[in-house]
């Protein structure tokens, strides 16, 4: 429930009879061009007076009802988030699946790039912010990512050594591909920030025999984590810390994050490398793992007001930030967009098997509303709007690396 | 000899007799501040009137000798240039290898980084300026090159499977290496902007059966590469154009360029990018190796000045904006810098092996000069000064990549 009412949003406005007039030549030709700015997608709209609007000649796969004139004037000033809401809503019927008509929404718009400019920005990830910011998304109850995640709850794009392989094991390939990348040695210490339910920092204990303190802010994901550590027997070699990654401290050979540079916030990418930079010991190393873009863009506004408040996804020119300024060098970049498609599929595939399950454990808006970021996301990896990258990095007069990356592709 | 002379350069001042009055002490101060700057180097300067100046407390491995006032006050002005014109010059007497002084140098100099500001620039790579510039440092004379280069004249970074590989296995692996990061099939269109003696475009037509067009301005270096196609019958898969890659129109499959982009200048970058775009078909890759940094950073002045006008070498976050600004993605960088250092050590060791040929065919001035371009470019590869990158990229809305780099690695 959490997800759908937060105190700074309105709700959506409820359908109400208005008078059937209909809109003149200018308001109509207004919607027409909003959609031809977003390639003519195959969508059609139906006003509240009953009058139909289409730009596209290609078959309709979408039908969104505005309800209201001030709906109208929301998809203008908000086309992500009128149609994001008139989703979670119910206003929008589908005639086919819905990750393939968001995959012909984000090509045919393929020149009408966003506007790379940042709008001033809500949910800003102050100390405070962050938390307010992670608590929305990752606190709603590990029960529910139970149903839909591995079984180990790794919340972050999986690494397939080919398409067929299963998520649970490509889970555990993206674990080790990023171990590797460290090159992890017994009695090494590492320190993660964000951590997410523990599965990265009890894997680098487990098989690697490395001393883990991980990061995160969380408390649902921190305490399961910690009760994990405890089964485990691990609690000596992996401690969980709940903070804020800004007050990390001490003296470590690996530094190493996977899926929380989406919250830290372009304006802090200088302030996070300095903390990286004064825990590294001189032949220390660490690796970024990230969603990100091909270009600078705004991150969507319907995901940052009802998802992922507060998130921002670099491109790599923007991602340097955190290295450059802070004299690291960066080693290897790997970009593993078509994995994080391959590892939507499977929990968009998992989310549908229990949706019944998650509308009796919120409601059917918050299913709706998964379904759309779910399936929004995966379009976005497959049509190449969003991409992962993985950054390892070293101090810059560190010579204490392979020559070549042979090792990660050599049977363990 | 052209390395020597150039229009806008003042021949090295003669040492001439002067009043033999000491510096007083601000002026004593001043230098010895100076010293401190660059980490207190152990070098020990002695100027025109006997006097000795040293910052450094360890012991001493280079003495410059520092003819006359005007040549103090230039140090001050440009260091770099001081130092390296002293050295051509004759003035600088060392106790030790001149690799090691130059790490050490670069070592101390750690924290002192240089300022990241850029200077107006000389040497612009306009059309004109380009082929001034190209002309400068390639056009001295193959038969040169030929005395310590590898057999095929690969004049870019070697990569070493391991340690141990020779310079001409090493150059064979790197071109093999670009290859397959490209994923070159037979029949396919290539296009190479700066394609130096010809080696990588006859390699890929050689060994890959693609069809070629190789671009360079130098005119020695494309009249040897098309007496090479000649001799090897490869004329009707290998063309070799000289002209500015500015001038690259068509539709080709792949676009490499290797050692090209520090002549393009970051001004040009985003136009380079756009000449590449417009290149390349929808499922077209590329891949650029270039030296660059690991942050901003001003070029050595010594070096643009006397080895490589125009030259500019990029931090990724300035390399990006070949890419973004151009809608390409960015898919792998290896960074190769050890492999660099390992090149300059053969190529050192084969120049000194040739110098009093060298000296013979130029002057004493010029094998030092050239002695420390590569001596210095080694310490710079050795302390992380300078880093060697290769980026695989496509557009950013091409699937038609392989899921790992797993094949970059499997034996043929």
């Amino acid at each position: 429930m959490i997800l759908q009412t937060r105190a700074t949003d309105r709700p959506s406005p409820p359908i109400r009879p208005e008078p059937a007039r209909r809109l003149n030549p200018l308001e109509r030709g207004l919607v027409l061009r909003l959609l031809t700015g977003f390639g003519n997608p195959p969508v059609k709209l139906i006003l509240w007076n009953g009058e139909e609007l289409c730009a596209s000649a290609e078959p309709i796969a979408a039908v969104v009802r505005v309800p209201d004139r001030p709906s109208l004037l929301r998809m203008f000033v908000d086309p992500y988030r009128f149609f994001g809401d008139a989703y979670a809503d119910g206003h929008v019927d589908l005639t086919g699946d819905l990750v393939q008509l968001l995959e012909r929404i984000y090509r045919s718009s393929g020149d009408a790039a966003p506007n790379p400019r940042r709008w001033l920005r809500r949910n800003r990830n102050t100390v405070s912010g962050s938390r307010k910011n992670i608590h929305h998304h990752y606190d709603i109850g590990t029960s529910f990512y139970r149903l839909w995640l591995d079984s180990q709850l790794t919340y972050t794009c999986a690494y397939f050594p080919d398409e067929s392989t299963g998520l649970e094991d490509a889970q555990i390939a993206k674990m080790d591909h990023v171990c590797r990348k460290l090159r992890l040695r017994p009695g090494e210490r590492v320190v993660e920030a964000g951590c997410g339910w523990g599965s990265l920092a009890l894997h680098m204990a487990r098989r690697y025999g490395v001393k883990v303190q991980a990061w995160n802010i969380s408390t649902d994901q921190v305490s399961h984590a910690r009760q994990r550590a405890r089964e485990e027997g691990l609690e000596d070699r992996v401690e969980f810390i709940q903070d804020d990654y800004r007050n990390i401290a001490g003296s470590f050979d690996v530094f190493v994050s996977v899926g929380m540079l989406e919250h830290v916030g372009t304006e802090n990418y200088r302030s996070f490398g300095g903390i990286i930079s004064r825990c590294l010991t001189s032949a220390g190393r660490g690796l970024i793992h990230t969603i990100g873009r091909h270009r600078p863009m705004d991150f969507n506004k319907w995901m940052d007001s009802r998802v992922f408040p507060g998130a921002m996804i670099p491109s790599l020119s923007e991602m340097m930030q955190v290295f450059e300024p802070n004299n690291l060098a960066v080693l290897d970049v790997e970009n593993l967009r078509l994995h994080y498609a391959l590892t939507l599929r499977h929990w968009l595939t998992r989310f549908e098997a229990a949706a019944d399950t998650i509308a009796e454990m919120f409601d059917d808006r918050f299913v709706r509303m998964w379904r759309l970021y779910l399936a929004g996301s995966m379009a976005a990896f497959t049509t190449g709007w969003t991409q992962l990258y993985q950054v390892v990095f070293n101090r810059f007069t560190d010579n204490q690396v392979p020559l070549t990356r042979a090792h990660l592709y050599r049977e363990p």
